[in-house]
């Protein structure tokens, strides 16, 4: 679709693989990977509630871009991590879209299209009417609670290589007195996993678990040359405590 | 292969994620992009008899395209959407291939390279001879069954949202009296699951069975947030039948 | 990241798909790959050692490509079809990487960003020291065992359609004195499969099992239209043998 309205555009597949309607997982993938993209129109869609009342929309980010997609939350936390949303408006112009609009599918008739005509130079106002940026919709991110020697945490993603993202940052464990090196238990609905706190993967043994920054600085339990989210039999969403081991503290 | 022939080319994947074996479903995903996509040369290569009898063929659309790949049937529902076959070649100029030929791999040694050719200005009727397109093979899709306040139907696909498509259009909805609002029976081998016509997705609870029409404007069976196919534990090739429920006939 | 540091250039994505930790698939699938690529900057990640001891390296071809990744043996395997690898270099020179480099993504962080300053003409010297070419790391390819009539051989891989390559070529099944058209036996953990030699799937009858010369000039188990991988219950790694039927003994 993008091709046909502006020919020659560079396009740049993030991924097709984000699980059916998780609206998070899109969130944190896009915030993720934005920074690390050439400055551009990024379309995000994760759409469960699409030809819904939810709004399709555009926004700019402080530092000159534009994200296109549902007003779901897909966006926002992307937008936060690039200086936060600038502008925004609700796409209703029909001219910038393919008619008729699938009720279903608005990845294809209505927000590729948007996309392609800002690229081609259209203004982000000719779309549609202005919205309040603080008015856009935000994914809820559960809240990791921190005490001496304890983090409770929530999964927040698990990767393709099994990898456990946590809603925890470096410098929560390092608040709760786990540091570097550090053998903590990590305890998953009743059952406890011995683990380190470590650099990389290849910190542990084979088959080990290990606590370690992942690249979008979370902490992430991981296993080296395995998958975490097989060991410890966890999905998104599940509750984690990481603790440190009696001995230690 | 083509980038080695014809560089510079744009290449498009409009997906590598067909089923096995699946002719009829490469068939259907090629009919329902191509409308979408810029004229160019697209090949289609879903080709569980590579190396056999079956025949590498490139076509001519009424529209100005060619398509590429084995005349299993593939090509032709596209083709047909396109404004049907004008001409068409067998691919047998060895010029045009690599060479050897692997028996297995026609994507790679056969219709890539073809494609790539093609691109680069070489005439259709430079890759062997003309055939007849009335006789290229065409894929069989079941014939639905029309009756008062019902619709026999077999699914088609099913998509990774786990939307069931089935051989029915909203004409044929209509045509049996169920009409939008409708509250309906889905009936899967034995087993009956209520439903309603519906427009998308979040027109019914999360966890509810909508049937819609889908952006390929065929009759979908959908679930709010969930995955229709596992609900009904289907797959393609089974009989599903639409009913109007008794209240309401 | 490569077309932040190099817009403009064209970047293909062999493959995402590499089971994770599976350095030899990754290996085989490079190797298999760059013949029919154009000549280029190279990039291989299958990282399970990322941020440990094992040495990010690029190395020039004798056919003039450069290869760039970890050196656990993922690149050796396909430079060697390519002539074998002339010069190396560790790659040390942070200029050119993403700072900070985490310990766990180097293929955003330093691989990347490396190919796309070669890209863009940095020299391979600049990147860091020189290496023998002959320290790089190899993969252990089992070996295969032929005898008359029987050849003992080790499943290398599985492809998404379910075939089996095995570390065979056509050469060892003829010094076995097993040819084209011969009826054999596939032993695996001791059950056994009757299949046929042949050129292609269609040669023997849906369902049937055939053993072929796959595209990469390996002997693979196939089952036309079916999952060998799955009929065999077979995984990369399993032992097999190959051995005339008896009665063509």
């Amino acid at each position: 679709v993008i091709a046909r309205i502006a020919p020659g555009t560079c396009v740049i597949d993030i991924t097709h693989g984000i699980a059916p309607q998780n609206v998070l997982q899109g969130a944190l993938v896009l915030a993720d990977t934005l920074p690390y993209m050439p400055h551009g129109i990024h379309v995000a869609v994760v759409d469960p509630g699409v030809g819904g009342p939810r709004r399709p929309v555009a926004l700019e980010t402080a530092d000159g871009r534009v994200l296109v997609g549902p007003d779901n939350g897909v966006l926002l936390e992307a937008a936060e991590r690039l200086g936060g949303a600038t502008r925004a408006v609700e796409l209703t112009a029909e001219a910038y879209m393919l008619r008729p609009v699938s009720p279903t599918f608005h990845g294809r008739d209505l927000f590729a299209p948007v996309a392609a005509h800002l690229a081609r130079g259209v203004a982000l106002e000719a779309l549609g009417p202005e919205l309040d940026p603080a008015c856009l919709v935000r994914v809820e991110l559960p809240r990791s609670q921190v005490e001496p020697g304890r983090v409770q945490a929530t999964v927040l993603a698990v990767d393709r290589f099994g990898n456990v993202r946590l809603n925890v940052g470096a410098g929560e464990l390092a608040q709760a007195g786990i540091d570097a090196g550090a053998a903590v238990e990590v305890e998953v609905a009743g059952r406890r996993f011995a683990a380190t706190v470590a650099r990389t993967f290849a910190d542990v043994r084979p088959g080990g678990i290990v606590l370690l920054e992942d690249s979008s600085r979370s902490v992430a339990v991981a296993v080296n040359r395995g998958s975490a989210a097989r060991t410890l039999s966890t999905v998104p969403g599940q509750e984690v405590v990481v603790a440190a081991r009696r001995e230690d503290r």
